[in-house]
């Protein structure tokens, strides 16, 4: 796409995306309890995420201070989810970082 | 990403960047009178999208349901967009019957 | 509020804040293993009742294909929660029920 | 609900309806490009109530921030709607500008 911000748009969507997979399998590993604060984050990341992708491409005003939001938010996700082993965790710490810096650079 | 229905997720997703951008544009026109029913249907197809795109992240058992909601929803928006010579509504049409197809193909 | 369809939104509104809730009430219990169900369909219910209360108050052509499907996930839903003891669940479980039924009547 | 924040959670979702049924209104005026602003904000502000909302029920670490963010664009979106004399501008104006109200007392 040649929107705006169009790269930003993309990584919080493969983050929202990464984030929904992970809460989903946490869900489904053999003790949940470990995975608490990661499925809560990645709960509120990928709706944030969502959030922050439809403010960017229709270029609101509001765009750059909801994405200095999600990067907060995806910095601490990416964080939590990088202590657990899981090809998930670790997935989905790499999104999360990924659209935090991008985020970080566009707000 | 390795995700299932990992290229329908990415189609759902652009079809939701590329209503957001499109409603705002349309938004913009000389006459926004001419565009309500692809603004209208814009905003409707993107938070649809992103709903469709959560569910098969998650693997839903409700994600076929909410795909083929999400492909009727898109076709009409695509060949409503379709009918205006905009660059932002030709591309919408684009992402739209991409997404439409996948969204038929997965349910 | 005078909205068409009001009654639907707001058990809509009332399920998703229950469920919102609930799922993070979940996720502090002493065994979440035990309530993986429950939090998996707490985070489509709630995603889908703000779907189908946007698609009603727009006065969308296919609000009443959305509130088939919310009608379906709440069902499920509340039928889950109330197999849990805990306020939580039993308090989403009603909200759930009752939402299925107004947007069942809807649908 | 017994919800903490209910009221705010409350205000939130009325906004969100307020908004999303006064953007499908605005697009069916005679002449929509007056209300070229009143729909853009409406569509911003109807998606991130509902965001508020979700972060407050989940007892979020970030509610605060999100219901800041919210509190501005109720305010920018009520003030906008207020200029328009028609009934779903009036009401949406109401709506908006309460819940910037309770979401800054509660941020």
């Amino acid at each position: 796409m040649s929107l705006q911000y169009a790269e930003c748009i993309e990584a919080c969507y493969d983050c929202a995306a990464a984030c929904d997979y992970c809460a989903a399998s946490c869900l489904k590993e053999e003790d949940p309890g470990m995975m608490r604060d990661c499925i809560r984050l990645d709960m509120q990341c990928a709706n944030l995420c969502r959030l922050a992708a439809q403010f960017m491409a229709m270029g609101s005003t509001w765009a750059k201070s909801v994405c200095q939001l999600c990067a907060e938010i995806c910095e601490e996700c990416g964080k939590t989810c990088r202590q657990h082993p899981m090809d998930h965790c670790q997935k989905c710490a790499d999104a999360c970082l990924r659209c935090a810096k991008l985020c970080r650079d566009m707000a």
